[in-house]
């Protein structure tokens, strides 16, 4: 395969990510912010940033963290340049003094650590995903970039796994939102993350070419609507497959033999069948006799698409050939799913051609996760799914919210006390575990100051969970995972970056170990994310104003 | 301002289209066809397609159709590489002719002519936006780059263009969506679609450069946290503006004592303010003494944002400068509006600070177009609105839905017959005349066959509104407009291409001479869209069956 091997597909990624994530693509304020620290000489001041969310996406337990490798990638490349420069001096302020241009010219990410949740990962709300940590101007330019790489990968890769769980392990899933997402690039994105998500096709030929992911389609109904009558099938003969003397057969006058022994078994009107539709069956057939997969609903499934396949494809077979299936677009999928594998029973039993009982039906229209968990309760025969819009756009919630919050400059915690609580954050430089139970499932993330001892396997340990108020539970963990790694030291990524498929086997081997309980789409019972002691006892502290470390009153009014 | 003109601008659009849109982001399946096309000689065949969608979006009355220009770009640049080429040889089926390969590296849009509605249009349901002519495999290839570029451009713009009725003429709509969007492009889509639709600013640097959209921006609640003492706000002094002796005063003093002012004139406890807020608040008035904007709900607006953003702004003020105003983040933005207004014009009167109490406040939390539309409905003072999450992923309808469907070949013309009547399309190769009324409104758009002579203005004519079955109408337009251009003729743009701030313009004029009835965004009526006699006879006589020139049945089962 062109552009097959990982590494020459990596630069790729990383010229894509350049292009498609300049540095200038951030919003106004974080220069205006830059500038000020700067001024104040503040800039380079040690600082830890936070990304998180706050609810679980789509009314669900979970979610799944994707889009490090673009981070990382971003990362290594964050550097303005002249024109970048040129134009900041054009839209800043013009007090701003001259020389601050010359400090953003020379920015780099080389001062920045980066500790983060392995891409892939399932996540819960309030749970620090990466840590950003460098000089404060720094990091707080990246805020933008980083928050636009992570909320949409995230949320369609989280889509994509509900959709994977609605439609259990068996059935194929296609993801065919290109035309629907945000733009082009969006369309891009919701490829791949839904494919790390749990889909297996794409339609996508640039997410085929750029992340290796297998790309699948064969016809529109523009396709068969534009053939009118059966002049216009042409080569209008196919030589049999593994035929002992390569002489070509009228392949026509053999499919319209097949059409009426088809029609006379099911019992169908030969008048109502659809000759351009017919042709166009055809024609694809001849310049695919392997891959022979039409849409079968542009004008009737049952008194012409049906027909015109079964007929097409009989005669594929009496040549040796393999053909494929049919895709439904349209009406009742499900029972009509049921209609057209009666009907392939049929051929096959009676024509005896075996296989022909067990091709593949495709269903494409306008797929919710809602209709995918339906099929698993409705009598039909649907091998693979193609979902676009409400993939792609994740209509039931189209943004995961995710934020990026300051905990920590000069060493000293830093929180945002809003009269909102839900907007209140959580300070410090934190360490992360997930804590595992006796059967090996997660059942708690424990969120620690990162100066504290981390919580021992087989000790208890008491804790505060988040949304219960004050109340503590106590806990005994059987195995303690670090849930976060450092990926980008000072400037460098530590890690080697995983392919797409790599990152899709972690999340379905991380959902395979969370509790069924949490994995329910609907009413899931919520996963327990808790802070130590030590932690809650700095949040309390700082939120009543308790602690000198953070947020003073301002005492001394000497005026 | 770099950048800044028109002509160097569009060059880089036109390079962000061709790294954007590469003409591998398409539908497999678009390859497989033009693959068939070619193997059956048709590839060459004249075809009309048609871009259009099926109903207005967000349950409203109309549309605006953008995207042209990138769609113009995007067919200018079409052509496949060699490594294009290569990948495609790889994903294809193993049988396809290795001369479909040297086919497609010579393909360019040099035979096809692209008429369209002018970008920034109001649009309704139904009506063919663009006509894509061409030959039939190159015609078929351009479906899913161009369904891309106008779905979510369109969406955005015309949820933008609903913000826009719903806030009035007065007040400012800032755009910050970036970091909601569906990744960094579908961020820039964001801002560039939604500035024509009809927001003044964008929080977005690169739509800033790229488009020339006005950007904005002061600092987020980080800045305020990252602040503890007065001791981290630095230099401490500033120099009056227009200061005779451009000796710097004391700012950290002359503030403290507008503190204690404000607190008595207010009667707020001086206890409560927060130090880390203030220091914030005065290094960046020292950073911006013109541009001071802060936000001041970290903590709490009355008790402490409010009172430090007053005594800076005072200082600020008494030293010559005049500070901007404030943005609230969180809580109920009317309320606090109105109080914070009620506070600055009793600063302004009681210090006899004129200005002071015209500051401007804007207001940015999770807004939705309910939100804007209840500021006129409930007393509120908030001058600016900032959108992010409900304006970039069109939370109401994230999908407009259009499709690209085949109305012609050689000359004669298609029409899919679904089952489904809704997916039906209207055949032929058509012209679009929007008719006018009296009073100088639209108030019908007429699709006509190309080949009928067009509706004269004054002259009495019948027609078939679609979505009223068959009943007819008789109407007398005082006026005629032809409702699209030939925008791209055999492979070169024939019109100069607009820049964002002239596309804006024309949604507004658009907006402004549509009935208000068709505009209110709750429940409104439905502006008619009819097919002529002619074109309606060829569209019944096709789902009839009763003419020869379309979806033959198939007459002849001769075996």
């Amino acid at each position: 395969m062109a552009a097959a091997n990982s590494s020459s597909r990596l630069g790729l990624v990383e010229r894509s990510v350049r292009d498609r994530v300049p540095p200038l693509l951030t919003d106004m304020y974080q220069f205006t912010m830059a500038y000020a620290y700067w001024r104040t000489g503040r800039h380079q001041e040690p600082a830890v940033f936070e990304l998180f969310f706050r609810d679980c996406p789509f009314g669900g337990g979970f979610s799944v963290f994707a889009g490090l490798t673009d981070c990382l990638l971003f990362l290594r490349g964050f550097r303005y340049t002249d024109q970048d420069v040129d134009f900041l001096r054009s839209v800043m302020p013009p007090s701003t003094d001259p020389s601050f241009f010359q400090f953003l010219r020379g920015l780099d990410c080389s001062g920045v650590t980066l500790r983060s949740v392995p891409e892939g990962s399932v996540v819960f709300a309030r749970v620090p995903l990466m840590e950003v940590a460098g000089p404060l101007a720094v990091v707080q330019l990246l805020e933008t970039s980083l928050l636009c790489l992570v909320n949409y990968a995230s949320l369609v890769c989280s889509n994509a796994a509900r959709f994977r769980l609605a439609a259990g392990p068996r059935r194929k899933l296609l993801e065919m939102g290109l035309r629907r997402a945000q733009g082009p690039d969006g369309g891009l994105s919701a490829s791949r993350y839904s494919y790390i998500g749990g889909f297996d096709l794409t339609s996508n030929v640039q997410a085929g070419f750029l992340f290796g992911i297998p790309v699948a389609g064969t016809m529109a109904h523009s396709y068969v609507t534009s053939f009118t009558s059966l002049e216009e099938a042409w080569p209008q003969t196919l030589v049999p497959l593994n035929g002992d003397d390569g002489v070509p057969v009228d392949f026509i006058s053999l499919t319209k033999g097949w059409l009426s022994r088809v029609c006379a078994l099911v019992g169908a009107e030969p008048g109502k069948i659809r000759e351009g539709e017919l042709a166009a069956f055809l024609s694809y057939a001849v310049a695919y006799p392997q891959n022979f997969l039409p849409v079968i609903d542009s004008y009737s499934v049952a008194c012409s698409g049906l027909l015109n396949f079964c007929a097409v494809a009989l005669a594929l077979c009496e040549l040796g050939y393999k053909p494929v299936g049919i895709r439904l677009d349209s009406g009742d999928l499900c029972r009509q799913s049921v209609d057209v594998r009666r009907v392939f029973r049929l051929c096959s039993e009676h024509f005896s051609v075996p296989g022909f009982e067990s091709l593949v039906i495709v269903g494409t229209n306008n797929i919710s996760e809602q209709s995918v968990t339906e099929l698993n309760k409705k009598e039909n025969e649907i091998n693979t799914v193609g979902v676009g819009t409400h993939l792609v756009t994740c209509t039931k919630q189209p943004s995961l919210g995710c934020v990026y919050k300051l905990v920590e400059v000069r060493g000293r915690p830093r929180m945002k006390i809003s009269e909102d609580p839900e907007k209140s954050t959580i300070p410090g430089r934190k360490a992360v575990y997930r804590l595992v139970d006796s059967e090996g499932r997660p059942f708690l993330d424990l969120l620690c100051l990162v100066a504290e001892p981390p919580p021992e396997a087989g000790r208890p340990l008491t804790c505060f969970p988040l949304g219960c108020d004050d109340a503590s539970v106590s806990i005994t963990p059987t195995q303690v995972v670090c849930l976060r790694q450092e990926v980008f030291i000072k400037g460098q990524v530590t890690q080697p970056l995983e392919n797409p498929a790599e990152t899709r086997a972690k999340v379905q081997s991380s959902l395979q170990d969370l509790n069924p309980q949490h994995k329910r789409l609907q009413e899931p019972e919520s996963y327990t994310v808790a802070l130590s002691e030590t932690l809650h006892k700095l949040f309390t502290d700082i939120q009543r104003g308790n602690t000198g470390n953070n947020n003073n009153f301002l005492l001394l009014l000497d005026q």
